[in-house]
């Protein structure tokens, strides 16, 4: 089959690679329907992942249909149309029995395109199926289902939930990429009273008012002036990181209340300063975290019900073997507008 | 009266001060019985919290009798002997409402010694006084009480309670000062599986096995080593910070398990490095924050019963005269081995 | 003043009684300029509630301008312009400080219009004014306002959050009264995926729609069908009680799936069976309440921008002195299509 | 092999029964080395569960030997000593991922000597094998896991943690056989403040006052005695049911605090009133369920470490092929005095 592989830093090749088969006996093999890229990818790319050695087929959001299962998987069988979650655990062990997918100590967690091969290609072998697989309706596109393998699952559950996002509640959104505009659209699930979004690019400050942002601004200073006035100065309830380097996630300790949560969700390369001098008298919570896709099919019956709207997320299109391409134009969002890319498999 | 006022950095001096009265309808003014010295006091005679002006009263722990209250205050007359919490707010604003009285936006919060003259002194007016005093029962001893003025309420509440310490848990206590000690004592409320206490004073170490840890190791190095015993190399569920300096936090943070909390206790006066390049994945909880006293009443009621022994937390006694001579034996624990100090008045 | 009173089993009396004054530090006197009818003041005038003694005057919701406040009262003055809530605790007993107003220890609770006058009079005096009042923007109208007082909040803590209602979850009303529309209202702050409103009046049903109901039903073997169908026959994630008989109770415990919640806001006057041969073993939570306006604020922000429709709630408007009309226009709803009337004082 | 069937109400059988093998992927065969009687199991006897057909072996509670697993059980290998859990899910559907294994909708939940045969035998299939068991280390007796097999944690989920023990707690504990002896123990890992047990039986009090009850009382009059003494007469926070007649429940209604909770853990057989007269404004929290066993491991660790005494719950001790006469003893506690017995397969 097609495939593309991470060759070392900044090197990536579309190209035929073996077919993958039923390893164990949870595994499925998934013909890739439709497919995404992720940040992630790029950071890899970079050479940023260690964990990522030469060969390795990388993508980790896909959708598909069953070609093959394993004598152990219960809940699939070839011919289902299924959305491929990016992380799946043993459901055996103890922190997959604390819903801590991510961090399962059997061998799950974030696999595809990490550990193992992954989904840019036109096969994929899924471990631990009957957990990482979710049967798809029909009035659920597939482009629409791809945002359920990571984005949105992750804004909800590391971003929302673990922001503790209520009814009524101040939100400051800081990044509105793919993964900030999924926040804003799964904060709004909450009813909260404001949504204060903050980036540098005005095409994204537009797509976050799209989303349903009340606000956005383009750096700190308009931030905090924006939490005086939305908050009388106390500060957001919840503040949500979702870039990944220490200014931003220093914003968010600035802009969060006494009380409030700061909800990290980006991916970093870096320390940031946690100014204890100021917080450790705030009562504040600070969290990170791994999706661990409890929210999937929640998120997903909202998606098909129509209740949750992800118009716009979506800017560009591709064929699957025009892989290369896509990645041409995600790699450059300031020229090219690009949010997320769907690819398709004929 | 006689009182320990702050007179610029390094200065403290024992001498005559106006007598307090009631100057509103919820103030009480109280004899002081008993009353303790603070780590936050040496804070404030170094000249590190700004706030505090010289001529203030200093102290915020004590224990007494009440001489008189405003007409506002239902649940205290004169003669009652009652707690002073170090911590009271007004009980109606958004931040009370949500028990977070440390943050009171009417004027409620840490005052006594702090902005308002304190209780190293014959007498102490204490706003918002049905919130802020507990009667006291006969069976509890003017110098058990005096623990749960300030460092039992905000070792279980900020250590214990935000660090979500449960029956079975590996806990991690970095400090074994009189607020680490109190962390051992209320975090055995919870029937942890382990306490690893981390301190290089070795008296301190005793006193933290006496209190209940499982083991006291001198510093990082055989912190780590511990946790790879105690916890399968996992990392403990909950790491409480319990001393102030950004070594000592970011050594929570390498202690801590993915999915587990680090609860902040320590007063800072540095930033700490928040190593988010390993942490972003993890899903960890940092928590901070001030005492709200909401768990008085029940520690108030368990050391009634005899359920919480808080032997060996005071070290040396004096007279309220002597308090001169207490300050100089608490600022130099190394020598004089010291952890609390009680202070009696006649 | 002129006042609305209970005589006795079915008399209520509209007549002038003498001016009621501040009494207490922590009292307001109100000038009432809107007022509303619940129906728990039918069962008062039934006779139903042993502690409404004959001269009371009756009514606990209102909205109107402070005319005075007692020396401890901080955070209101004459003039302004005030929601009254039917509820307020001390905010300084252990049931208080747990958000537990409606079981204040020290004389708050429920007193309007129960163990004190009421609200339906020209003038009202209200403990724990602090508590109890909430400043109101220029931009919520009296009528919205009025919705606050009771059946806002108490719909939403008592049936949405006690129900535990989450992004996705699937509801079931029973009732479509003013409370049940408040329900359904508030339920869809948490963006749900299905409510189901159960009301054997047409009139309602329709109401229930038009508040956001997907589909409402007229008995208990349609409840059921539609459980199958809306659940997979698992049963609902929440099922709210909003009537207050028996019947509907039970109604309730056979919607619920297995790990769900049955929340009970109606008001009932006898016991209900509770199929325990069934429910021992199905993870069921069933909870009780009365409102204790933590949730006012709020509420009180979501109407003000916009965000929590109320359109449709108050059905009839009559002056303040056409009281014993608007009693005959509530009394019957089947008739009169009554579901909340709004009264306002010149 | 040896096993003891059901044979229809009233009727048990010690005979030959074939031997269980492997007969999917997930399962194990186990060699039962010691295996207890529940109450649950008299039930059955009695026909009381028609879910249980003739020929099916009795018993889910028991330690052994793994013989034999499937292909896709990954934790366990023949020759492992393990406790066999009462219940077990699939670790994949959707109550499965909420921790609710008493639920699981793909053929998980309790179902030895329930739906399949049990372990009252001398070997037995355990499905879901990685779910079910559980290694156990060698400070661990027999006799002593045979506890964590269903009592221990199911008082611990059912009655503690759903009854929301906490520090300080007031606990009312109806019933003083295996499982509300059981409860006493748990709960006491909480540390309350105060344990009261309901039992007409004196020997039971006395075990309750060993287990650490404050105080063991024989009836209701004397419980609510009790509750005036040990809670000023505002109700424990917690009561938990264990016996499982209507007149327990109620009881438990009468002795809870406003905003407390009735935990019920006892099986019933008929429906009880729910005084929702009374219960309606006393923000009260009901609870049923089944265990999930998810706090098993904790258990296990806290049994392995000393810090859950469980000294004097098994009273009696037989061989396995002595099981009609265990039966016998079990069966008329009064005269016996028995509260769990415990067989053991040579």
């Amino acid at each position: 089959m097609r495939a593309l592989t991470f060759e070392g830093p900044g090197r990536r090749v579309w190209h035929d690679v073996p077919d993958p088969v039923v390893t164990g006996p949870e595994d499925a093999v998934v013909r890739v329907d439709a497919v995404t890229i992720c940040g992630t990818d790029l950071h890899i790319l970079k050479g940023d992942v260690p964990e990522v050695t030469p060969g390795r087929v990388l993508g980790h959001e896909a959708v598909g249909t069953v070609l093959d299962v394993g004598a152990a998987v219960s809940g699939f069988a070839a011919g289902d149309r299924v959305l491929i979650s990016c992380v799946a655990g043993c459901g055996r062990c103890r922190f997959c029995r604390d819903n801590l997918d991510g961090q399962c100590l059997q061998g799950g967690g974030w696999n595809l395109g990490h550990l193992i091969d992954g989904t840019q290609a036109e096969r994929v072998r899924v471990p631990f199926a009957d957990r990482a697989l979710h049967h798809l309706p029909a009035s659920v596109s597939d482009e629409q289902a791809l945002l359920l393998a990571d984005i949105l699952p992750t804004a909800y559950e590391i971003g929302v939930r673990n922001g503790r996002v209520t009814p009524g509640s101040t939100v400051a959104i800081v990044g509105a990429g793919p993964i900030g505009l999924a926040a804003v659209l799964t904060a709004r699930l909450m009813t909260p009273s404001r949504i204060v979004v903050v980036d540098p690019a005005p095409g994204r400050r537009e797509a976050a008012e799209r989303a349903g942002a009340d606000l956005a601004v383009p750096d700190a200073a308009a931030a905090l002036d924006a939490m005086k006035t939305a908050t009388d100065g106390l500060g957001f309830d919840t503040a949500i990181e979702a870039v990944g380097v220490p200014e931003t996630f220093e914003l968010c300790t600035d802009l969060v209340r006494a009380g409030g949560t700061v909800a990290n969700v980006g991916v970093h390369g870096a320390p940031a300063a946690l100014h204890l001098e100021r917080l450790w008298i705030k009562d504040v919570t600070i969290t990170t975290g791994l999706v661990d896709t409890s929210s999937t099919p929640m998120l997903l019956r909202l998606l098909a019900e129509g209740r949750l709207d992800t118009e716009g997320l979506v800017t560009h299109r591709f064929g699957l073997d025009e892989i290369q391409d896509a990645y041409d134009v995600f790699e450059r969002p300031a020229d090219s507008g690009a949010l997320k890319v769907a690819l398709f498999n004929g």
